[in-house]
């Protein structure tokens, strides 16, 4: 796999996992309501994140229009995960802006 | 496909929606804290039972053991919505309970 | 769900049986290199379709733009099947262009 | 995430990555007759451990018997691989392998 590829499976591979363990510890806190956009993104995130690196390993033709869709939606999620302090937020924005990033070097 | 199978893969169907739609309305409620059981279970659901489905159309190997699983994340999802009295939980319970049984008379 | 949204609904789920049986059906053949670009092109199809009606169903914000990668990847596996004569590739054709239909309807 | 689980979301990665290798550099074989099994079971293995890494990152009840059917499946899908000689199904197999033995450290 050249390396932009493995690098961006990689990144997808690891916001999948904060973006899922973001919207369980959301799920887990006394007072949902503060986190329905966390909650609704990260799984949006996580199930793109799970399709793209699907894509990318089975040499998908559409790899770069499934990239160029994973980074907006990463995107989304980060945005909607930044403003929180909880470091599980934090992390999963963080997580997310990288991984837009690795996207878009594919598509671009 | 076989009659089973077909009633089976359409019970899995309207069971993701049902589930899909019970989890979009319960994050839409200004107390989603009451209902976090059922928001992680009809994503549960809705994940496992396309899962499901993609089983039964690509007639996969082990959609027995494929549809065991879903019977019983299907019946804990109906448990989950069952007692809420929002016609979008009542909804999806009746609808989980069906597609378990669907999903019974595959593997028994 | 609004008809536009539930007929979308309702071509994904057709599609990503007819692609599943498609890919099935090719693969039992004695010569599927013939049918290679189907076989990949199914799978990808049926992917992309299963992941729209999860988008769909859970009301995801990025409906329309998941909507239009699988009006393209519809498309594409319509063209793919299209040529060859047997049943379960000309009834993946006819279903592919009908849900690529259906998906520009949503963000025309 | 507990080191067994952190272990076994990693192996399921790997295998994600190395079954979809696998299934594309079979299709693109001259003789992809020889490889029915592998290409059918190659699928079916990608998309168990990418529904296994879901549920492992997002804490699913259900993470125990998601992984006792990703063991069986990774189980089936190596002993496909193993018998032929080229190195992406030779990577393929031992992956699986792996992959089988961290998913039974889950459930066991």
């Amino acid at each position: 796999m050249p390396n932009e590829l493995l690098a961006c499976y990689q990144a997808c591979i690891d916001t999948l996992r904060a973006s899922n363990e973001c919207y369980d510890a959301c799920l887990l806190e006394t007072n949902p309501a503060e986190l329905k956009e966390c909650i609704r993104l990260t799984r949006e995130c996580a199930d793109m994140c799970a399709f793209a690196a699907q894509a990318i390993s089975r040499k998908s033709p559409y790899v770069e229009q499934i990239c160029a869709l994973c980074a907006q939606i990463c995107e989304a999620c980060g945005h909607a995960c930044g403003p929180h302090q909880h470091d599980y937020c934090q992390r999963c924005a963080k997580q997310c802006f990288q991984c837009a990033e690795a996207c878009r070097a594919i598509f671009a």
